[in-house]
């Protein structure tokens, strides 16, 4: 009745699978904040309903002014977007109009889509060895002369999904130097705290072949509202700004973002959470046998396993209507690697309950 | 301390320049029916808070079964998008890729911004002669071996904005010939009722190169919402997606364009209103001494005048917190040239009423 989903949450295929209604279904599938979204979003959004009536303000002033005030950079640096997949087009666009895309393999698939749309010439790097350890991005180290002749482009994501790897500044500075552009894709960057985050917001200033893109989907658990945003050189932005249409983000969209940007709360909360939840899940998973969980600097885990995935996935459905996120669609990981978000402790409990029954019957 | 607005309903602006609160202006600039938002879009997007966790079907399927229902074209035929004006990016690009375009002018401010954004090379065709009369579009006609022999495009909207002349089918489909694409924005078209509209949709299925673009902005009072539709040839729309991202409309505005489109108790009213209100609004624009308006087929007016608009748009504000909109936007129109809405029967009134009182002082 369903296909196999190729991006993660399609409960509707899960549920015809283990043979319940969506709503039964435990998804570790989807990487939200199970904390989320945050009740100042969505009393935002209700108190917004009568401003439908009007456009959106072209400028989103407002909205611009919230976040200049969160990151310490100027509201021209910073332009908004129709999720930060709206904002992937345009920075897809520019990187495929290069010599090289340097892409670090696995990928999030929606990179695929931009670089295959506008004919990009993608050079992949792939961040596991054979042996599945993850390795540092001192790969391209040695590179600085050839790589510098060319025009190229780096996209990366950080921290990265699926392996959860952090890339510290540090590492990321020299590529700089390398690229004619790097994009750093940060969709997962604020489940850090400020005190351990890594992002390169502070470096736009110095280098104008830098884009950082953020977004509101993960950490506010707002998939559906589509905010994210750019940060990178004002002169790159009205570049992208003077081609697509001018009122890409609703004023739901925008009433929200501001409201949940602005909750200190539930940004403390969802740091607290994390920083136990997380531990707990990956000791929890590293004791099952044959599963090996990589360290995750965000919400979610991925685990290399013994078994064949996709049927640890069919099984666990089956049986407990739980779904994990296999990795078929990652060719570079294939069968042997699942995708794991970290939600509610019980929950947490359960998918070890249960994934250890299930491995006990292999 | 506000600039003056190229894009109608800056309601900021003249509050400032009227001196009172933004909600005493009585708005004339933005052309939305002032039936809407329907009720039923609203309790639409209360009732979908829920799903803001989840990300919306990439393939829109519910949303373009409804639309499909209604318009009778297969759903493949049919692509949401984030307003018409995100469509009007993609159909602009394969418009500016083509030897040249055909714009009919005055025109609506945005489809400057594809084509300047994409480096069109265009071609003006004005709809107004120099005595401030209305052509028809045989101006076209004589011209088709020319225009043949080259890869041209043509952007029309019907009805026009700001003249409200409708083209009528037989009017158009001979231009089908001529040109490699035709994009028609109908985004005023619901505004006639079923026996009397003359969207070109009926036709995509017999000519692959046309595109026609709807909107839920005017008919449903949602421009803060966006929510378009582009209906044409499946490869086109295929195309146009493979660059675009997946999720250009959020949750909560298809669910509200789902359920407005269904709204038939909304529509007819929205119809009884303007057939009634449209002509009185006319008759005592008429009457009035300097003042010319033109027949519209949608829920605005042109109106020649005979005095300075911006001097008149000014005085308005000052003496009756009443907002119209100047043309100084469109080259072609300048300064003898302003548009009203047709809004509430006691508003158009009051709107006769003021304009009657500021044109005896000039």
């Amino acid at each position: 009745m369903f296909n196999r989903p190729l991006h993660g949450g399609n409960i509707a295929w899960a549920a015809a699978l283990a043979g319940c209604s969506p709503d039964a279904i435990l998804d570790f599938s989807a990487s939200i904040n199970p904390l989320g979204p945050p009740e100042s979003a969505i009393a935002a959004i209700k108190s917004h309903l009568p401003n439908l009536k009007a456009y959106p303000d072209p400028d989103y002033h407002q909205l611009r002014a919230s976040l200049s005030a969160v990151h310490q950079v100027p509201p021209d640096w910073i332009l908004p977007g129709n999720g930060s997949a709206e904002l992937l087009t345009w920075a897809g666009w520019e990187l495929s109009e290069l010599d090289r895309v340097f892409l670090i393999v696995p990928a999030f698939g929606d990179y695929w889509r931009t670089f295959k749309g506008f004919n990009a010439n993608v050079v992949e790097y792939p961040l596991l060895s054979a042996a599945g350890e993850v390795v540092n991005l001192e790969f391209l180290d040695g590179k600085k002369q050839t790589l510098s002749s060319f025009n190229n482009g780096l996209l990366l994501n950080n921290p990265h999904n699926p392996t959860g790897k952090l890339f510290f500044q540090e590492a990321i500075l020299p590529l700089l130097e390398m690229f004619a552009l790097v994009v750093v894709d940060e969709a997962f960057m604020d489940f850090l705290p400020p005190d351990r985050e890594q992002s390169l917001i502070p470096w736009v200033s110095e280098f104008p072949n830098l884009v950082i893109l953020r977004s509101l989907t993960k950490f506010y658990s707002l998939p559906g509202l589509r905010l994210g945003y750019a940060i990178a050189h004002p002169e790159r932005l009205q570049r992208w700004q003077a081609k697509r249409d001018p009122w890409p983000v609703n004023v739901l969209a925008a009433a929200a973002a501001e409201a949940a940007i602005a909750d200190r709360v539930f940004q403390q909360q969802t740091w607290n959470w994390l920083q136990v939840s997380g531990i707990k899940l990956f000791q929890g998973l590293a004791e099952l046998p044959g599963l090996k969980p990589y360290e995750s600097a965000a919400n979610f885990l991925l685990v290399k396993s013994a078994v064949s995935t996709s049927l640890l996935q069919e099984k666990l459905l089956k049986e407990s209507q739980i779904l994990i996120r296999d990795c078929l669609s990652f060719p570079e990981l294939g069968d042997r690697y699942f995708r794991v978000a970290v939600r509610w402790e019980k929950d947490n409990q359960r998918l070890i309950t249960e994934l250890a029954k299930v491995l006990s019957k292999f």
